[in-house]
């Protein structure tokens, strides 16, 4: 397969839906991304990175991170534990709903949901001390980029108007299924949501996903059943309350943000991460979507 | 790969937890089922058939027959009109749920919660006539086997206790969603869900997904798009509300029922089907998911 | 006080809204009503009857009937098993939602939204075999007008047009919660909603609640305790959901119904009944709330 | 009437079910209490008060405050805006519910659960810039206890453990609901939930809503409207999600705290006010709800 030309013709695919939809705007910081920006990375397992358009472009990585949050609290000895906290099922509501959690108790319905980051968040938080530098580290590491960093004005506006996420936080408390302080937790998950990425960066980060659990040094970081199992979370809760039409369309486990991007596993060969800021009203973005769905379309890189 | 052996194996494994959980019992029929029962049947693009335990005894299919009527449905050239009518994402809530349904203005979620599988036999019923008969020849023909039927006993116990379908079918006709009337998409979809069919009968039957939408004679029911894309439903919403469950551990598309049968596809390689009868609280087979999950844990057969 | 002229006042004081809203159109018999048509009437423990505007004209008593048929289900020996199969709390939903049904394991919320006066009907029809018969015997006898009758052609429209409340008999008969056949209880259902009746006639037969349980020819219906019940009942479930609102504007029990009708107890004193066929968006007719809210206000006739 | 007389009756019924019920634990303060207390009070607009049993005991006022909140509110000049940010439907859900919240976007159902309070204990921050001071004041000059006060250490205690409280404060935030800091709010509303008072305290304190707005001293601090009004949204919201249960058998507007108070009004005639720790499921107290019925259906003091 001839990689740059296939990015270049679900880069052309996309380029006709760029700007359809809308930016996210509940904070300013993300409310000025350029809605026809776009970028698409590849990544392969043999080491090979392409990209096209704005694929060296720092975005906000939002919800992606909640991908590599969950990964270091199950790559920890007593992960096991988090499975009694958070559940893994679809959730059949949007990504930052209270009611399930109230019909639920308190026990999240996936780690991928905002509620059930906070709690992965809570225990990354309890298992290092530092959840956002957990995460920051091991971007920097996978990316080989190391000026990657969260963006602070991101971060010190999404907690200026999160209102909705402290009304999580502080339900989950309610049902004793935080560990540490709602503020701590809150803090941390701000600061790994507001982590500035590129496609680039992101592709190469998440690469131990489609390697079967193993670093970029070769080292382990998750069991090939652990590796695996956080792909089917993935494909069945990672794209919001879309996760079946992104099952349909494109058929990979992804994980997406209201940053626009949506970084996509295809297991033993490598990943993909597209980045285009106008969201659907799910939340995921157009160009994104559509990009990968093309990609998949074309190569016949799917799961399926 | 030793067929036989893995399936002994897998066998083995479910062998401790059969008869944990609980016999559908909400109709006689299905209340008789043996606890104990467990068939595993495995057929190959290749065109090999393994079993071990029960592989040729026949039960109630249930809600199998949901994924025959879609595809049957889909098959049909004025399929795309379908998605309009029935959703695809997974439902977050129980199979026979009317919540989502008037949440949802009488758009069910997806084509395997039991609103959405009316609504997709009501569809086969306009198309072909006949839907229950459709789905019928359509497995005889695909399993070699004359004498597969729907048992006409459970039919009639299924409408008798069917107050639950007949609201579920009630209020969607009351959406203007349904296009025959009440009582004919209700027998159609009681008689397709008391077909009686054996792991081997069922095995076969589920080969065209495997096979990227070809039959067994090598006539083609669907493009490769739209079987892939059917294994991606299966995937996010095969198993009730414990679809992140079962990807989780299984890792394959699959479609269960609460006669205790379990089908799974391995896309290019061929199907997997399991029975045991004890169901866990999400309705699933606790026999059948314990098999597959050793089956797929032991051979790396995953999607993942 | 005036009856005639503080009647008058507040038919000044509806006049302004009259058409304002909607007209009940999900069956054609009762789309044809004239949205100015407006009727009050008045009547008194004492004997008096007064009315204005089209107070002898007949409508479509449609929800109105529920207070009958409880107040005769209540009337009968058996009468305090009713409460273990409907509540009587209101429902702070739509009056024909099926959630809380489910919600509450087919135990509707109370005796006046769709699904309680489904199982009122059901249990008056058992009492007395002939539930639309009682009802209208009941409302002939009270109003002295012999020829009161069902509207065959209103009561053949809504079973045609009625999916969604077989919805919910087949919802409340697959948790047990019927005694007779669905089709049996819905046919009672429509054959006593679709009572035509006058201000007149349902302001005399609603006497019986402000005589705290006295018929019209002196014999006792109900207890002293249970007028009394039904009419708190009424001051909280009696106006869809809004009877939050009704309470805070008119200050009384009360039961509307979409036909445009609502009758309103005072309890010593009398009875009101307002007719307006264009509905507010809870169901409740625009003009009879605003003649009720002024007639109150202006006599200091409410229970507060 | 011979009211002494009459509460003895009422406390002989309530006796035998004093202690029934669970006395509120989730903060140690409350749970101290002794759940065979009970006392019950009766004021009249001409000004007599009597009282038996341990009617002079302070106990925690807890949600009874809301009534006072909600009316002094209501008193300021601006009061009208107040129904725009706060609803006067029944909820049909727990008091402290969020689901409702999220369905109706931040606007809660009605200023007597929780969330309701919280906005109108904003709103009475914003008018006086102290809230429970506010409250605590009117307290004092109705009842002519000028040692009534907040005990500070219960509302320290609801504020550490008030995790619910605080979702729901910042989630009401996030619909931009709230005009004042969300810990500003809660601060206040623990503190007027914690003002300790007696049964003869608020019997003395509820009279304004008897005599229809004026105050002990003559002044009229609600226009007779507004007073029945107040008393509508009382019967049909304020003993929590049993409302309709307390109408049916009391027959009273009435507020209950999960202190175990009630606080009812019998318009033009007084108060009475019930205390007994133990609550039912529904957060009432079973002593008060049970003396309250006896008194009503011995003396036929109901609205009905």
């Amino acid at each position: 397969m001839d990689y740059r030309l296939e990015l270049q013709r679900a880069l052309d695919a996309a380029r006709p839906v760029l700007g359809t939809g809308r930016v996210a705007d509940y904070i300013p910081a993300l409310g000025a991304a350029d809605p026809h920006a776009f970028g698409l990375a590849l990544a392969t397992v043999d080491g090979e990175v392409h990209g096209v358009g704005d694929w060296e472009t720092q975005f906000s990585i939002q919800s992606i991170s909640k991908l590599f949050t969950l990964a270091l609290a199950l790559a920890s000895e007593e992960a096991l534990a988090l499975w009694h906290r958070v559940g893994r099922e679809p959730s059949g509501t949007p990504f930052n709903s209270l009611i399930q959690l109230e019909a639920e108790q308190g026990i999240p319905r996936n780690p991928f949901i905002n509620a059930g980051a906070v709690v992965v968040t809570d225990r990354l938080l309890s298992l290092t001390g530092d959840a956002a530098g957990a995460v920051r580290e091991f971007l920097r590491a996978e990316s080989g980029n190391p000026r990657l960093d969260t963006d602070l004005a991101v971060a010190a506006s999404e907690a200026q108007h999160g209102h909705r996420n402290a009304a999580l936080a502080h339900f989950i408390a309610s049902y004793d299924n935080l560990e540490n302080p709602v503020e701590a937790v809150l803090g941390h998950y701000y600061a790994h949501c507001a982590i500035a990425a590129s496609c680039r960066d992101l592709a190469l980060a998440g690469l131990f996903l489609a390697r079967h659990g193993l670093r970029a040094d070769g080292s382990r970081l998750l069991s090939r059943s652990d590796a695996k199992r956080i792909n089917a979370v993935l494909l069945t809760c990672g794209t919001y309350d879309a996760a079946g039409d992104f099952a349909y369309r494109v058929g990979l486990p992804g994980k997406s943000g209201v940053g626009g991007g949506i970084l996509a596993v295809v297991p033993g060969r490598g990943t993909l991460c597209a980045w285009g800021p106008a969201l659907d009203r799910a939340g995921n973005s157009v160009g994104a979507v559509t990009a990968l769905d093309a990609f998949t379309t074309n190569t016949g890189w799917s799961v399926f």
